[in-house]
């Protein structure tokens, strides 16, 4: 048996999400189903997070133990063979016992694009959120710096969600225009709450369109409100990044 | 009535094309549709050209005259409101009587997008060719030069097509590489053939691959041969990018 690390992208359009759930197709299941099958026995595969139903991920990382002797790189074409196109493994590494995708992993990046303008192309529908309207790029960008550091993060995050703590340390976040109405929230950390970063954004978006101040944000950071229920950013719009180890 | 002009970006990934046909869904079909329920009675549109099923644009341009006094701004709000998020309306313009889409043109603008590695990434699985294997700019670029001027495309056109002058000239053309992986075949001309566009790519990659000579292209240019049947570029890598009046 050995351990393997696979870096992974994915179009969640179509998917449950990222874990394997009681029903709908989820990219979780799909590659276990792929290395059971090439292992010749079920393989339980850890991802280094979840992605919500509709996100996608440009460097998810995965890991598994596996008997089969199969090289990695023959391993990364054999399971894209197995996989949809809209799941591929970009990677698989032979890592030293003991690596776990989630355990393991140091930090996390992610990308929310946003699309600012009056008609959203059709190729860009499937993969950012849609907002009209004038959106002010400075007050965005103050409440952004706002987020660094380490905080209590209970006001962003899904309701039901449970953990022990809710404090989390962000170590970058901020706007890049990609052009002038293609949007993107770039946001590292050491660790996410679920729907964090599209609660954050949700609320970014309420200070761009001048609908609460900039400082609306240190102060939800400073005195968290658990009840606290802003507008969650859609999920299409959301991308993990990379995982860091 | 008056006369318009839509400007249209369009994912034909899961249209027939952009001509309405016996069976299944259409651009021009779901575009009438609208069309008619704003205009209260049936419309006719007419495509500046074709696009293949599978195939995209970025700005197809198409003409109709109408009889509502619906403002042009007004007109795409309510369009779009009709149609599916996989085709939208970035324009509409009140033009002189007698504009017609087709017979107006001048000139059309076309990209071919080729994903050159092992993976291709699930966010460019419907909108670009997936070649593995090295291609060779050099000879792709100097073939590319020899289709610029006025030649005869009888090689290279569709299976059964029918026109009375296979002559066409080309203004432009020429691969822009986006990244070193992502290459993009760019060519503009008065006037296209069906299928002329991959066709030419499908020859340009084989001069990639190195399976024929670059003067291959101007040679099958210079003698053109009805009846050769070279393989013709998979529909998802092509956008109408303009048309010009």
């Amino acid at each position: 048996m050995r351990t393997i690390k696979l870096v992974v992208q994915y179009d969640g359009t179509e998917f449950v999400g990222w874990q394997r759930q009681g029903r709908g197709v989820s990219i979780q299941g799909l590659i276990e189903e792929a290395l059971g099958r090439i292992d010749g026995a079920p393989v339980a595969l850890h991802g280094a997070g979840r992605t919500d139903a509709g996100a996608h991920a440009l460097g998810q990382v995965a890991s598994a133990r596996v008997a089969t002797t199969m090289e990695d790189g023959t391993m990364v074409r054999a399971l894209n063979a197995h996989l949809p196109d809209a799941i591929r493994i970009v990677e698989v590494c032979t890592m030293p016992d003991g690596f776990h995708a989630r355990f393991s992993a140091t930090g996390k990046a992610y990308e929310y694009r946003i699309w600012n303008d009056r008609v959203v192309p059709p190729f860009l529908r499937l993969y950012a959120w849609h907002v009209t309207g004038a959106l002010d790029l400075g007050s965005m960008r103050e409440a952004a710096r706002a987020i660094v550091g380490e905080h209590d993060f209970a006001g962003f995050r899904g309701a039901g969600a449970v953990n022990h703590t809710t404090v989390r340390r962000i170590t970058a976040a901020g706007w890049r225009p990609a052009d002038d109405r293609l949007l993107v929230f770039e946001i590292e950390g050491a660790g996410f709450l679920r729907y964090m970063v599209r609660s954050l954004v949700g609320m970014l978006v309420e200070i761009g369109r001048g609908q609460r101040p900039a400082s609306d944000m240190a102060q939800r950071l400073a005195f968290p409100d658990r009840s606290a229920a802003g507008r969650t950013a859609p999920a299409r719009g959301l991308f993990l990044v990379k995982v860091t180890y």
